[in-house]
Order: structure tokens, then C-alpha cells, then sequence
């Protein structure tokens, strides 16, 4: 496998919401990086992750050179028509690499935990070389923004992005719950979370670390696409 | 409550080794900041968050007026002892907040996850205010370093910071598994993990995104204090 010429795929986390939160590597990447590959949900909808780079992006010289690819993912369950945007995306960002060209694919948070990135990084890993770059997760953003330890000493912290049978195992062998992307839960979540008899205190936080940040005790009424809910178990 | 006058604490996580980990908001504070404390184990060692702050502190145009703060938190057990490390680091950033100065306490990854920064804040966050900065947490670093997601889909991540009697149910709950700190487990933590049934790979790394890092697959034979062990099983 010569990789000599082909370009480097990384996978950058962008963090929660803030462009501050950025780290100094992601930034520097996307000061310089010729393609930059961001998915949206939909063609009519902004790719949240773009928009949290603008800030560092919008300063480049060279702006008018920079190419910004931005295919659908639909937030979907269909794993074949999923599995075709994925293949789709690949072969999009295969055909920069193979000219020697560089591409960054950005994420929300972190791009090993519960990323796109993941999909597009199976589908290119054996012929290309990557780097991965971590990102700020979004349940240690909220924790900071609630300004509570989300863990210490020796508790267990578990993070659950939909609602599962074993739930109840989970709560009476954890100390802190995180439960990601809450928008696709149902009642039926917080019914069984509330039921626990364990004493428990609930956060959750809606658009974390974006100026329209919210910040409530329990759970939210509605449930936006950018929200966590943190659950500590007491002793 | 009247904190006008008062200084502001700032938590800041400084990420897991590599200092182009740092957030751009963490660096910003960190070049303005009057006041930087960052434990360290024995009076004798390195502060491994203040070494990682290196390059941007040293960078500083004032750095003939940065107070540096490296109050002693030992690495024991005992509790009572601790208390009174914490006490006294408490009472030492007080005296500044107390004067209307700024103080950045810095540490080690995230501030909320398993971090000294959650002692000194409880010890503060009644008189004084308190931002927390979010920092890469080691796990994501790791994931990032071995270039494996962490968590896809509907994966439950488990964080486990010291063997627990519960381990077996945990990791019959789990799909991924992290244990933090690896060189505070013992042997039996080992074979415990390759006792579970379960098909699974094992991933470690030790000092993480430094430039002594080193990935074995399985567990680390030595176990150095910045040491991680990914526990992925199988569906």
C-alpha cells in the first residue's frame, strides 16, 4: 500500500458548540486545510459542525481557494439508505486524496464518540492515511456549563444514547448517567429514570455552550437535537 | 452575596499531553491570567498540567508577573490527609480571589471528570465565581490515538477510574468499556476482563498523545501513572 501520494483524511472534533472551544491543533488544521468536509442533515439545513468552525474558517487569506463539501446524512434509522450516503461520502472525499489533496471532516464533539466520522473513516482507513483529532464531548462541556464534577474518585460514569432494555441494570451499577441526544427519547426515558429508587439529582442542558444555552434542573420540556441530560446517582 | 470585588476562578482543563490540545479559550486565559495553580504530586515532581500549559505560558510577554501556585496533592488514599491538602490549596487561591485577582487552577484532561479541580472548587463555589473550561478527555484522546470509535450508534460507554466489586455486570451492560488510571489496577483487574466471556479487543495507551505515547494491543505490562485501556466487545 503506497500512500505517498495520495492526500491525509482527518477526522476533527469541533466540540459542543463554542468555536472556542476548538483546540489549537483543530484550528490550525482548518487555517490551512485545502478541503474541508462537513455533512448536514438535510440540503436545506446548515451543518451545525460548519458553523462552529466559521469563526476560524471566515479569517482564512485564502477563502475563495478553500473547498467545502457538505453531503447529506439524514438523521434516519434506515441503515441501507444510511449506508448509502456513508459509501457516497467516501468516494467524495476519495477523489481529493487521490489527487494528493488533504480533507478534514469535521464533527460536533468528539469524532470517536458517536460520530459520522466513524462511517466515512471504516470506508477509507485501508487505503488512505488518517488522523483523528479529539474534541471537546459534549457531557464534559455540560458538566462544566452546570458547573458540577461530572465523576470522581471512584464513581462509574456510563453514557447512553437511547433509551435501552437494561436501563434499570445500568442505573443501579452506575454513579452518573449521561444520556445523549435526549431528543430521540421518549417519556417513556425519564418515566424509568424517575422510577429508580435511587436519591438522584437531573441536569439537563440545551444547546451547550452556544450562546442560546439552557440550563435546567430534571428534564426538558422539549427536547431540541442538541441536548444531554446528566444523572447523579448518590451513594 | 456581593463578588464584584472578588477575583474569578478558573477550572481549566489542559487536555491529555499534547499542548496543541489545549482549547483556544483555555490558551486565552492561560496568556492573560495573573494567577496559575496546578497541583503536583511530591514537592519534588513535575505539575504534568503545568508542563502540557508550557508552551502557551511560556509564550507570555509578562511572564515576570505570573504567579505560579504548585500546592502538594499526594497520590495516597487517605482521606483525612487529602482533606487538608485541599483545604490549604483553597485557602492559598483564596487570598488572591480575596484581592480582586484572577486565578486559573489548571489540570489534567477534563475539570469534571475525576479531576482535583472538583475538591478546590467545592471548597470555593459558595464565595466566589467559578468558570469551568472543558478539556479532551483522555479516553477521547485515546480512541483518537488508536484511531477506533469509542462509541457508535446505540453503544453504551462505560468509564470505570478502579476496579469495582460490580465489574462483571458492567461489563455484561456495556459495549465499550475505558478504564482510567490503569496503573492503580492489580492483576486480578486483568483477569477479570479476560475471564468475561464476551469477545472483545483490548486497546492500551500509555502517556497519550505525548511524544513518548505508546498503543499495545491488549493490556500494558508496566503501568505508567498516564495509562488508559480500551475494552470494546462485541455485539
Amino acid at each position: 500500500m503506497t500512500q505517498t501520494n495520495k492526500g491525509k483524511l482527518y477526522g476533527i472534533g469541533v466540540g459542543p458548540g463554542d468555536s472556542e472551544l476548538l483546540t489549537l491543533k483543530a484550528a490550525k488544521i482548518l487555517s490551512e486545510i485545502p478541503v474541508i468536509c462537513s455533512p448536514r442533515s438535510a440540503p436545506d439545513k446548515e451543518s451545525i459542525a460548519l458553523s462552529i468552525a466559521g469563526p476560524i474558517i471566515e479569517k482564512r487569506k485564502d477563502i475563495e481557494d478553500l473547498t467545502v463539501l457538505e453531503p447529506v446524512f439524514p438523521m434516519i434509522e434506515d441503515s441501507l439508505t444510511l449506508e448509502k450516503h456513508w459509501d457516497e461520502a467516501g468516494e467524495l472525499i476519495a477523489k481529493f486524496l487521490d489527487k494528493g489533496i488533504d480533507v478534514a471532516f469535521i464533527t460536533l464533539g468528539d469524532p470517536s464518540i458517536y460520530s459520522t466520522f466513524s462511517y466515512v473513516q471504516k470506508r477509507l482507513e485501508n487505503s488512505y492515511l488518517i488522523e483523528v483529532i479529539p474534541g471537546i464531548t459534549s457531557f464534559a462541556a455540560c458538566a462544566s456549563s452546570i458547573k458540577k464534577p461530572l465523576v470522581e474518585k471512584d464513581e462509574v460514569l456510563i453514557v447512553i444514547p437511547k433509551i435501552k432494555e437494561n436501563l434499570e441494570r445500568l442505573m443501579e451499577n452506575g454513579d452518573t448517567i449521561v444520556l445523549m441526544k435526549t431528543s430521540r427519547n421518549k417519556k417513556e426515558l425519564e418515566n424509568r429514570i424517575n422510577h429508580q429508587v435511587r436519591e438522584k439529582e437531573i441536569f439537563s442542558v440545551e444547546n451547550c455552550t452556544m450562546e442560546n444555552e439552557k440550563i435546567v434542573n430534571g428534564f426538558l420540556k422539549n427536547k431540541p437535537y442538541l441536548s444531554t441530560t446528566i444523572v447523579k446517582f448518590k451513594k
